[in-house]
């Protein structure tokens, strides 16, 4: 009996690490995505996953081509009642406001700091990036990550009195995990700015620098005194929204995903581009944002970033899965 | 002793999955880097990786800090008699030449064919990027791997008369590998076009198209009738040399590498980027080209690609290793 216990000691830890190389099908499998309802977004998710990844199915897909892209602003997190990066962009207007005497002339900040919203977005959203560039532009990388670690690190949500960066969707969060599990390599690829998402993304989802594909515009280098800086610039501006995205995807990840994530007509292209005529069996999903009472219901918001109308007509005949939030979510929020 | 059998079976895989898992610092780590000598720049890599590597050093990197760039072109295989991408985009006009009439009025393309390199290189390359036009944009995204593949299984290099994809430098495949087993990610930051490396960056180097940052430019997104495509244009060109090496670093990778390997003064800035206040321990690595019977011998070579002057001169105080390829390298290639 001595002997037979010894033998199941040096036994144990070679199940649990081959459990974990495995990349958790098994013990960790049967509670995957807990804060999910049992319904059929659910299902269909699992069902995909355990037919990619299972080798003996024809469908298997090897694992360094599971690549798995997830919008962020209305996917991960909310949107509501503004992009979080537009906030942060208001925040910084404030702040610098005493040290720019300049903008006080400028009828954009002004505009910005009345919250005059569709003054910012006409034109193309000409205002916007004319905040996104002061407030985002002329400074070094370093420098800008500091300034969004600062504001992550005090402001809070107008309706959910939390940081920012404490509203991801709990849901979310063990989706990326349970990808990740089981062979997925996790992309962000929004429409926000990749120097922000970048702060937070790894603490926060899980999800290294080098896997966040955002809007960027080209930096500097400078060799200075005190070391090597790269300044920001608006030079050659990338937006990765819309058709922006596959090309965003092309350029950074090199290869299509297999599964897409996303909640507006932002993320039809590269729902398209996952899903239509790929050589591998894929997955398009839809956050339908359905629950007023927990968070937010819109779908046809008249702004691009929370816009659902197009992909959502568009899904029965893609194949693509709609998960409404209210239904199919048992927690929105980590507790 | 029977039993004692027993529990050293069980024990066998604990002990081979363990060593795999911490990255193979044990059995692996007798003879990591076989092909190499046993000088000063084997003995300064491999006790730079220990020192990060080593939890209870003050010196440790976390994993998924450890991101190591590569050159390519010159670093991870040669570049003469002239970048292999060059050679690829010559043998592309031959072959395309009798259905593109109007290249035969093409000084550029008359050049090209007539191998007269200078004009092609002069006023900053311009007839370089026209060749590289011609031959790297037009066409889908998928319809240029096609070609660069076609052209990999049936051109072969007029010296060594392999396979281009065949002469990656084996001791810099083993470097690759023993990095990656010690936790660091490797990318290849070069030159050369990110589209053209991607096609054989995973099967010979290991690395997967996401970890390639190269030279690029903007496509098009386009749902046809046979299903999504990007098209290959020149807009928005980024050229991923010199001060653009720690752009694209920034840009795709998004923090700062501890590990850099380069060969020229094309990855000079990309090399004080790694290593000069660096908050974390950092190595900067060049490759000396000085073996002209096994490969090639050169430094001050008067174009771009190839010329090694300052970044050689800079060595001493930047505390850069050296790689004497003739002295310090066992083999070349892989026999």
């Amino acid at each position: 009996m001595r002997i037979r216990s010894a033998v199941w000691l040096f036994l144990l830890p070679t199940i649990a690490v081959s459990l974990a190389l495995d990349g958790g099908q098994g013990i960790k499998a049967s509670a995957p995505l807990a804060s999910w309802r049992d319904n059929d977004a659910k299902k269909a998710i699992t069902e995909y996953v355990l037919r990619v990844t299972d080798e003996k199915s024809p469908d298997f897909v090897p694992a360094p081509e599971r690549i798995a892209v997830f919008d962020n602003d209305g996917t991960l997190w909310p949107e509501n009642p503004m992009p979080f990066q537009l906030a942060f962009a208001l925040d910084e207007l404030k702040r610098r406001l005493p040290e720019e005497p300049a903008w006080k002339d400028d009828a954009m900040v002004q505009a910005a700091l009345e919250g005059d919203l569709p003054t910012l977005l006409a034109d193309h959203y000409k205002g916007l990036f004319h905040i996104f560039a002061l407030t985002g532009s002329g400074m070094t990388t370093v420098e800008f990550a500091v300034r969004v670690r600062n504001w992550l690190a005090t402001a809070k949500h107008p309706r959910f009195h939390r940081p920012y960066d404490q509203l991801a969707y709990q849901p979310m969060l063990e989706l990326l995990q349970y990808l990740r599990d089981n062979g997925f390599k996790t992309f962000i690829v929004s429409g926000g700015g990749a120097d922000f998402m970048r702060v937070f993304s790894e603490r926060v989802y899980g999800i290294p620098p080098e896997q966040v594909v955002g809007s960027n515009a080209r930096t500097v280098y400078e060799l200075r005194d005190d070391g090597p800086v790269l300044v920001k610039t608006l030079d050659h501006l990338f937006v990765d929204d819309g058709p922006g995205k596959p090309v965003g995807i092309h350029q950074f990840i090199g290869r299509r995903p297999i599964a897409c994530f996303g909640n507006s007509d932002g993320d039809l292209q590269m729902l398209e581009y996952t899903t239509i005529d790929n050589t591998r069996p894929s997955l398009g999903v839809i956050i339908h944002h359905t629950d007023a009472e927990r968070e937010y219901a819109y779908d046809a918001k008249p702004k691009s970033s929370g816009k659902l109308v197009t992909a959502l007509a568009d899904a029965p005949k893609r194949g693509w899965i709609v998960v409404d939030m209210k239904n199919d979510w048992a927690e929105v929020f980590t507790p």
